[in-house]
């Protein structure tokens, strides 16, 4: 898979794809990331990549003529999937489409910042509008780490045992089992005995349970899906 | 306002508290982050801090004692408001968490990474746990820079004009409606009249219809709340 990220500051998402399973899952080959700044982009002296809301208002807005270069320069190299735009109208992100995604080949991520872009580069260029969750952050820099990151770990190889993913939270849309390491008497407080004993049978069915419950409890509205 | 971030890979998410809104909330003095290495809280040569999880199955859990360690000694030096951990099992964050938020003043956020915490990590020391969205991370890093940016762009003063953060999404359970900016005419794709006409109040209706109406598309649950 290849992921292309444009961005006015991308360097503000560079760590996240420097450590841990991310970026093994680049040295290892199963994925490329690569980072865009629109300033590259401009054709004017200033390197101006945002202009003032038609209309007035607070807050600049992204100008669609170095978009437009960025897009079409890495179109014209190679297809892409997908185009998509981070953004909190978007889609909200699951993990049914995480998995999804994680089979596509080639995609671009453009990040908005300040007010966000300019209608007209949603409205040509944009395949898909993805939102990480109802809340507002300084731009979609830290979407596009959380999109990737989703992404990335469920391509087939990155996880040491792909066992680890399949019993995730939201992979059979109930939400985890307690879990216990040692030691098993932590200033007074113990592990639950089934996961002491040894027998797998009824430790399965303690988990099985434990998830159920702890489903209804927190988000009964998993079990409607 | 004060956050302690605790994590055991916590250069995963140093740069997005290096640029933009977030570095500017720092350098003028309306946040202050501190970040913790679990590691340099362990007792065994090996700077270990996770193991195998009791029961058998993938994934390794992190241990008690070194958040153990690490959370006694922040919370000996000053009182915080809430001891939060990142997890998809948490209450899902949104805007008006966001903003009750970004009134505290010590905040510890505490990241999972492999398979997550011991739970006793969870029913001793945690008192809020948040999730960013029904999806799955490589670990809490990614959704500890989420929460931060979520709230620190919040705290009055932080973005130059603070009616830009008024106007977001979901500030009023709507979508904002649709920006433009220069230049009118884009190879033929065009701005609307209205937006262009300066008369303040059909600019205001406009943005008004136009944020209904794309709530009502995209988002219609926004509108029962």
């Amino acid at each position: 898979m290849r992921i292309d990220i444009i961005s006015v500051v991308p360097d503000l998402i560079k760590s996240p794809f420097e450590g841990s399973i991310i970026q093994r899952a680049i040295s290892k080959g199963h994925v490329e990331v690569f980072f865009h700044n629109l300033r590259d982009y401009t054709s004017n002296n200033y390197k101006q990549v945002d202009d003032y809301q038609y209309g007035g208002g607070a807050g600049m807005v992204m100008m669609i003529e170095p978009i437009d270069k960025c897009i079409s320069k890495l179109k014209s190299e190679r297809n892409y999937d997908e185009v998509i735009y981070m953004t909190p109208d978007g889609e909200t992100l699951n993990q049914a489409m995480a998995n999804q995604m994680s089979l596509l080949k080639n995609i671009i991520i453009l990040c908005g910042h300040y007010k966000g872009v300019d209608q007209r580069v949603r409205d040509l260029f944009i395949t898909k509008e993805i939102s990480i969750g109802d809340y507002v952050l300084s731009g979609g820099e830290l979407g596009a780490a959380i999109l990737s990151d989703a992404i990335i770990r469920l391509i087939p190889g990155v996880l040491g045992n792909e066992t680890s993913a399949l019993t995730d939270s939201f992979q059979d849309n109930l939400l985890s089992p307690p879990i216990y390491t040692r030691p098993s008497n932590y200033k007074g407080h113990g592990v639950p005995q089934v996961l002491l004993s040894g027998h797998n049978q009824n430790v399965e069915k303690w988990r099985d349970d434990k998830a159920l419950e702890r489903t209804r409890n927190l988000r009964p509205d998993l079990l409607d899906e």
